[in-house]
């Protein structure tokens, strides 16, 4: 171990409307002892995602809302460093939840969401992204919800962040025509130009049902939503019969202090339509699956990723304002430790 | 055959708001001659239904849209009483699509919505209802997309309604606790005392979320709608993890200029709900089992079903006009011939 101390980012205020520097507060621990049972994991990397806003407001109703004064919540690699436990051997890289921190302490009794890193071929960071829950969401949403079939379309909200842009190929490689939507042109090029979308929709500028119905018009037969409000609204205005939703993720409304007005909503009956919620965490049985394919298309050179690395701990919460600034391109992550 | 002309009702105009008797005409003409793989269908009682007012506006996105004059399109129980066809011969007792007509010439190659009425230990009329499509619609949206489990907390909207009454009842079969929404006290006492609903909540009157949050303090499991807008947003803003909303009908917007702006659609994301459009003639396959199961139901005294049924043909457009005034109590069905 380099250093004797830990540090750790708090929450330092519960945050308003959108995210500041200062509702954080980097400190200085002292690294834990490791007692029977536990070990100590040094993170390499960690990861960021739109949900960490609502863990210091409400938990996002998957964790328990943070105290002021609390580490913060996220997902990161590391290696175990020091072990008191015989099933999570030093040396071993691991995934899962670590928190805004350089050293986290784990116990093998509580540690149901910490899995090992199996793969060897791709970068470590990978366990964060595309071969780690981010990948594991894309593949599992459109396996078990959409469940494509050959020749359908596919419409991707948030098409170029770090699930959408993963969603995307991934349709395309289970058959699907896809469209794209997303906040740049700089964007909507990558998504024609490298991640095979037939088509990308700038919603800032761009007619949304103008370019669906130019698009699909017959209407879109999977919809991946990773934003919800007004594109979910145009979306349900142009399905075809049977359509399937996935409801990933609704970065449109994590700011918004009232809820947008959904008008659409009866094309669900309409159309004979599906719309789910998605969580990861739910799908398990699927992950060494979703590892094993979407492994072998990396190496087939089919399935592309981008990472969106900054460097240090320090930089963790300008990378979670970067998110909503939709700044990043791909998986934003943070580089704590080589 | 009784009589040489054939009563038919036709379209007379659009509806723009409210169904009105001048949206239609009575008028009466030949009974149509039969030809080779034809046959005659005399009918003995006609369903109504909501959506039956859309036929005449845009076909409901399943019928082609009606023009003026043309004969008003609706379901029917009726006997053969003329046939060129080895497959549909004389006698034989049948319900499908008749129109709103004394007399329907059916062709056998034209006829995959046409079934043989095999039953015979209830009224006939019952083809119409809870042995017929209603109630098939019940059984196979809540077997199909609600799958409930023992125990768990069934809502249904509309629940005196024709489909309502009986998804409340086999809800509550399928072992779940049900509660019942309706628009009157005297409906909300029939769902209480009499098909077997933990609590009745008359949306007129009471608030939704204050008697779900009594009753249902962890969430609903199931949603049974058949109304849509504001009960819908009331039920998604009370799930419970993994609910199952089928979108079964959507009264309340039929009449609406605009539709309703739902606010609590984040829910089905954020609970990790599903919500799916329902059509029965998606569930062919499950129409056997139906009949079985509730036909065992019926005999066994454990499901019950209501009618409500106008004498005579020309009490058609009032009877649709009933539905919308929420007049109905149970399935309602006209009496053509006896």
């Amino acid at each position: 171990m380099t250093s004797l101390m830990n540090k750790q980012w708090i929450k330092a205020a519960t945050p308003k409307g959108a995210i500041q520097a200062s509702d954080f507060a980097l400190r200085s621990s002292p690294i834990p002892q490791v007692d029977a049972g536990q070990f100590l994991v040094q993170t390499h990397y960690l990861s960021v995602a739109p949900v960490m806003r609502r863990y210091l407001i409400d938990g996002a109703g998957i964790e328990a809302p943070l105290k002021i004064g609390d580490v913060m919540l996220g997902r990161g690699v590391g290696r175990i460093v020091e072990s008191k436990s015989k099933a999570w051997p030093v040396g071993t890289f691991v995934q899962g939840k670590l928190g805004w921190q350089e050293y986290s302490l784990q116990s093998e009794g509580q540690t149901p969401l910490m899995y090992p890193v199996r793969q060897t071929t791709a970068p470590l960071s990978t366990a964060l992204g595309v071969l780690g829950m981010t990948g594991y969401t894309a593949y599992c949403a459109l396996k078990d919800i959409a469940n494509p079939k050959e020749g359908e379309i596919a419409l991707v909200s948030g098409a170029m962040g770090g699930v959408g842009s993963i969603a995307v190929q991934v349709a395309r490689l289970m058959g699907c025509t896809v469209i794209g939507v997303a906040g740049t042109d700089e964007k909507c090029n990558t998504l024609t130009n490298e991640l095979g979308c037939a088509a990308a929709i700038n919603y800032k500028t761009d007619n949304l049902t103008e370019v669906l119905v130019r698009h699909a018009p017959k209407g879109i037969d999977v919809f991946f939503d990773n934003v919800g409000g007004e594109i979910l609204d145009h979306a349900l205005g142009n399905l075809a019969q049977y359509a399937r939703i996935v409801s990933c993720g609704r970065i449109s409304q994590y700011l918004n202090e009232s809820p947008y007005s959904l008008e659409n909503w009866g094309q669900i009956g309409a159309k004979r339509a599906k719309m789910q919620g998605f969580f990861v965490y739910d799908y398990e049985p699927l992950f060494a699956e979703a590892e094993t394919v979407m492994a072998q298309w990396i190496a087939e050179g089919a399935l592309h990723y981008r990472e969106d690395i900054l460097e240090g701990i320090e930089q963790m919460p300008h990378a979670l304002m970067r998110l909503y600034e939709g700044k990043n391109i791909g998986k934003q992550i943070v580089k704590v430790y080589d």
